[in-house]
């Protein structure tokens, strides 16, 4: 294939070169303004652009929005985080015409974890749920945005949950209420999600470990090469075709 | 409830203390012949049975089919390793009266993560599976039984699987094919399985962990109190409804 | 061997059904003042105590001080929290004309996770170190005791820590001088504690499981069995051998 | 420091670009013969090497040899496998007159286990020992080599065991001398080891995770920066002093 990629931080930077090892092409880095000292061509959503069989984004609602604009018509891969309902609609409208994939966490294992989440809460109603995080020492936010949305999956068919970041300040035993949420910091630890459920006797843990970043620059490329196959339409994770 | 337990081994023991524990009450044991030192009424299949609410089999396939020859009336939990062909058809016609059902691994908690399995095999194709048990330092059988069922229920959907055992025999790549199977031994360890995925920088792991045997024993009375609420039919954890 | 009893709450109850299991006798229990309902022989520390060859413990302070007053001469192993300077000094006393035995915690195993802990942290300067502890859940205190000696096995060597609770109420990086504590509450694990020291691109964790609160009750005849064999003296598990 | 490289393979090519992100200078490459295509200066141990201040080595014993005959002055970081016995002898003939660090695993985490396992193994006579070791599914031989290590620092204070590769083909209990030895394999698991003791009613278990080849590279870079500072003698873990 030939990339187009939208924004050039370090995630797509790891794109491009993930990429080159896998034997696709770089056809050029879409920006919103021209900037020295990138290796591949260098775009503005405003620029006529190069031929490419994919655009794979690693950028922020802006930029996604200035391309939109732009009217590009070949498959795209959108990785934003931020302003989900607004880029839904517009990325809905725009798949009419082309493939369009959307999703804020292009890590197949994390959907995968999600999914198997909302399959077994239901399922395990009488268990306790705690949900559990580790990452490196330099993450600044806690609990990981990732974890926030396993509590959502959580939340979807358990409503009346309320997490609990803290029981050394309470004297009291636990409420079935609760979901118990704790942030383990420490070294490079990439990042590491487990999801507990403990009943009587027995538990039941799903756990999902990322080694490396790559998950998601590598996840985006799986996505575009399934993407060009597909007839227009909005995809994500659910309606792609599995692994 | 008032409880008719089939079979006196450890299991049903178990199942009469932690019952009673529950506020429920053991109406008698049916045992193929008459026997002393048992704290509760003996019957045999052949005698007038006493009331009771449901029965809870903890046995062998010899006495259950003596027990369903004897026309009970009364909602069944059959527990029963072997012959399993012949005893769910023999337990289907008799749903037809009753309500019945009929699992050979009475934990909950054992049954959801067999779905579990089911579900996530076929969405992570690209990932290799290992499986791996811990057991006390007793337990004369390797692999488990309950790996043996997560192994079928993996090859349902991923049919040209191998078993690997010995890893060290051989100086090789390990292939797509291959799933290993450790059978880890020590100490009182109850029972634990774990169902590895492990893809391109990341990994899923599933995870049962059995602290008593007790689960089995409350997994049946809680069956019981659910089954004596049904409609006439056959169940099993898959349409009894969730926990 | 022939036991005393000193207290007869849960703890030492298990005791007696685990000595007797083990091919022990129950000389008697010792209570602060007579009871019914106990089906062996009831002493107060005032009166004359039965022949026996060790007493064990599970009590509190104020009966080990009583019992001691009245001068009881065979291997004492206690188990008593809280007080623990005097106690000790008073044991250390009575040291010298019988073996005494003390421990504020009867696992083995926790000992050893202690001693690892100490042994570990001098050498894993670079490591940042994080404490994670599993209780059933209907523990009320967090985080549990046993946590609490490991925390302050670290601070042995590593003196200007400070616990961290709660990391979802800051945005900020983790300090070198953190230790997060997390406490995990569900279901009725029985108890497990976890040190992680996480470095450079590679973490070692070192973990102790508790399957059974038999653990404490065993452990304490484990020491009887060493005791009765030992020459007058102070012991605790570092002087006593190993197992 | 300025580094020279001895082999210039997978590793000290991480090392190199690892040293120059910490800082430090490569001042060449030693190969047994000349090489094109390579960054630094290429040197052979028959050269007059250039100035610096440490030399890292990552290849194999007849380089190691090859060099030490050309009496090289400066302090030595040796990481070879194989010929154990003559290179040791060699290495500390030649500590006379320079530092000299040995070890044939440069990752400091993985040292720090073993010498865990040294410590617990004599204190936990009576839990049975299983070791389980997890890497990427391109990997040839089985069990690794780490895991040998731990195996062997286990039989140095438990002396008459077995390791156990499969208990699939028998029906037996688990023997007292028995290690149970496990071999996991899967997509791109950099390398994991699990030393778990299993004793009555709780288990206590030592992991060690490399999250990146890395450690090796870097870890040797870390030696060097300590050696620089030492006296003359023949150095290993054990006596350079703590991370």
């Amino acid at each position: 294939m030939r990339l187009l990629l939208l924004g050039f931080g370090a995630m797509n930077k790891r794109t491009a070169a993930l990429a080159e090892a896998r034997g696709h092409e770089i056809a050029g880095v879409v920006l919103s303004s021209p900037k020295d000292g990138i290796s591949y061509p260098v775009f503005t959503p405003a620029d006529e652009l190069p031929d490419a069989d994919a655009l794979i984004d690693f950028s922020h609602p802006a930029l996604v929005k200035e391309l939109l604009a732009s009217d590009p018509s070949l498959p795209l891969i959108i990785a934003t985080t931020g302003e989900k309902e607004e880029l839904v609609r517009l990325l809905q409208d725009k798949a009419e015409t082309q493939p369009v994939f959307f999703s804020a966490n292009m890590s197949y294992g994390v959907h995968i974890l999600q999914e198997l989440i909302r399959y077994a809460t239901p399922l395990l109603g009488n268990f306790d749920i705690e949900l559990t995080e580790r990452h490196h020492n330099k993450k600044i936010d806690a609990p990981s945005g990732t974890l926030v949305k396993l509590y959502d999956a959580i939340k979807e068919t358990r409503q009346d949950v309320e997490p609990v970041y803290d029981r050394h300040a309470q004297e009291a035993k636990r409420t079935d209420k609760e979901i118990g949420i704790h942030s383990i910091r420490g070294g490079t630890i990439v990042g590491e999600h487990e999801v507990l459920y403990a009943g009587h006797d027995e538990v039941i843990a799903i756990q999902h470990k990322a080694q490396s970043k790559d998950i998601f620059a590598n996840g985006a490329i799986d996505v575009a090469e399934k993407l060009v196959t597909k007839p227009n339409g909005y995809y994500t994770y659910s309606n792609l075709g599995v692994d």
